[in-house]
């Protein structure tokens, strides 16, 4: 078990009649407990997720402003380790506590999974749950197609991770002419856009104007955080679910999916990719 | 909003210059709770999962063996929608009702996430509490090469919707000599798994003697799974995580990952992939 983001194990390579015996680097995977804190209160625990190490405190951030607990990101007053000292250094670095500057904007779940919604749970629900949060109209970025293009080539270029294991998805936020604001790896999809969103949070930067580009399927949870950050574009290489469409479409959130080479497929508010006159 | 598994949307596909509007398809993807009860209790919800509509059962009796809620599979008695006439019928078919004979092996989480941990998980923890709940010991299956190589296109030949949507996770189990007992695709990795361990559960199929071929990456849970189901043989076409290489060689479990034409790489208990002499 290791902080490393990334682990190495001996492993045999089966290659047609040939097997050999090599060292693999693998993306490390380690649960991290987030907490929550206000004033008046004492940290309680909010979710346990299992994730790459690295940007821990990015995560957690954009857990929070992503999954309502904080709908302004300013509400979000520090993110620290637990230092609980009676803890061994590696349980310390996997535990987080956000501290809120008053009781979160949502209340958090008694059970777990997405929502502690009761029964009668449907698509439509989540959606006008998303919507009662009362997030900002998301930013109507408009985005050339060339860049809309090229997004997967530029995100595939900043993932170190990825080329040494293989198996990593990727954020990315980007201008709207292309150039790199950050790009976060996990493990976790959701988490790569977590820590990406929480990068901007930490450091203040502004979320206008950018578009979010992810390495694998669009589903409704990545929507949903792009909602949540005020993110109008996303770009992703894989496929998306009904669900996420449903959701770009009522929230106004150009989604693409399949950006391979040339080729994309627009979901949601096309005008928004500026093809040539 | 549907309960089919596929969806239909107009979209604009973009290819070099050019802008033309189809009808595309998409993968279904809505919310669904499971809910636990056993004789003396009344149902109390215990979890929402976004997944693909369509063998809902097996997903509820998969998740309840795999994630420890019923440890021995013939503790899950019954599987129902629930009959709460109150509800549109799209409500009462995202709600699932698992009767158990007794009370859960494991106390249902009382926050979202994987687990209910105390401050101070760490990945160590996590394969110390499944080693906890006694399973039994899974299967050693033994399994020859040449099927382990044909197991991702076994698999892909399994998955009608991905073919249409480009978008869908699928697991599935095969026998030792690569006939198909059972594939399930959904959006959710996790989930595929769960719908064909459930499958075996609902029809009483042993597991003996099966491996558990996925589509995409290895993470902890879907090894986590196989453990819980008995299964000793997992094939995946994408890259595995460190915590799943552990569990996987805590558990014996043989740990096959990028098994792509005529290669993998072998991670754990490599001596049950059978090569010629």
């Amino acid at each position: 078990m290791t902080k490393a983001p990334t682990s190495r194990f001996k492993v045999e390579v089966l290659d047609g009649d040939r097997t050999s015996r090599r060292e693999d680097v693998v993306s490390t995977e380690e649960p991290l407990e987030l907490r929550l804190e206000w004033p008046g209160s004492s940290p309680e625990p909010l979710v346990v997720t299992m994730r790459t190490p690295g940007s821990d405190f990015e995560l957690a951030a954009g857990f929070c402003l992503g999954e309502g607990f904080a709908v302004r990101a300013d509400a979000i007053r520090t993110v620290a380790y637990c230092t609980d000292v009676t803890l061994t250094p590696e349980q310390q670095f996997n535990t987080v506590t956000v501290s809120l500057d008053g009781p979160p904007d949502r209340e958090p779940p008694q059970r777990y999974g997405v929502t502690s919604a009761a029964c009668g749970v449907c698509g439509q629900q989540s959606l006008d749950e998303l919507a009662a949060r009362a997030y900002d109209p998301v930013d109507p970025v408009e985005v050339p197609v060339d860049v809309v293009r090229r997004l997967p080539e530029l995100l595939r270029d900043a993932q170190p991770m990825f080329s040494r294991t293989g198996g990593l998805h990727a954020a990315g936020l980007f201008t709207a002419d292309g150039r790199k604001v950050v790009v976060k790896e996990d493990i976790g999809r959701h988490n790569a856009v977590d820590k990406v969103v929480g990068w901007t949070v930490l450091n203040q930067h502004s979320r206008k104007g950018l578009v979010l580009a992810v390495s694998g399927r669009a589903g409704y949870e990545i929507v949903q955080k792009a909602v949540a950050a005020g993110v109008g574009m996303i770009v992703a290489v894989g496929a998306p679910s009904s669900l996420a469409v449903d959701l770009a479409r009522e929230f106004g959130v150009t989604l693409a999916g399949f950006a391979r080479g040339e080729r994309c497929v627009v979901y949601s508010a096309p005008e928004r990719i500026i093809r040539p006159a």
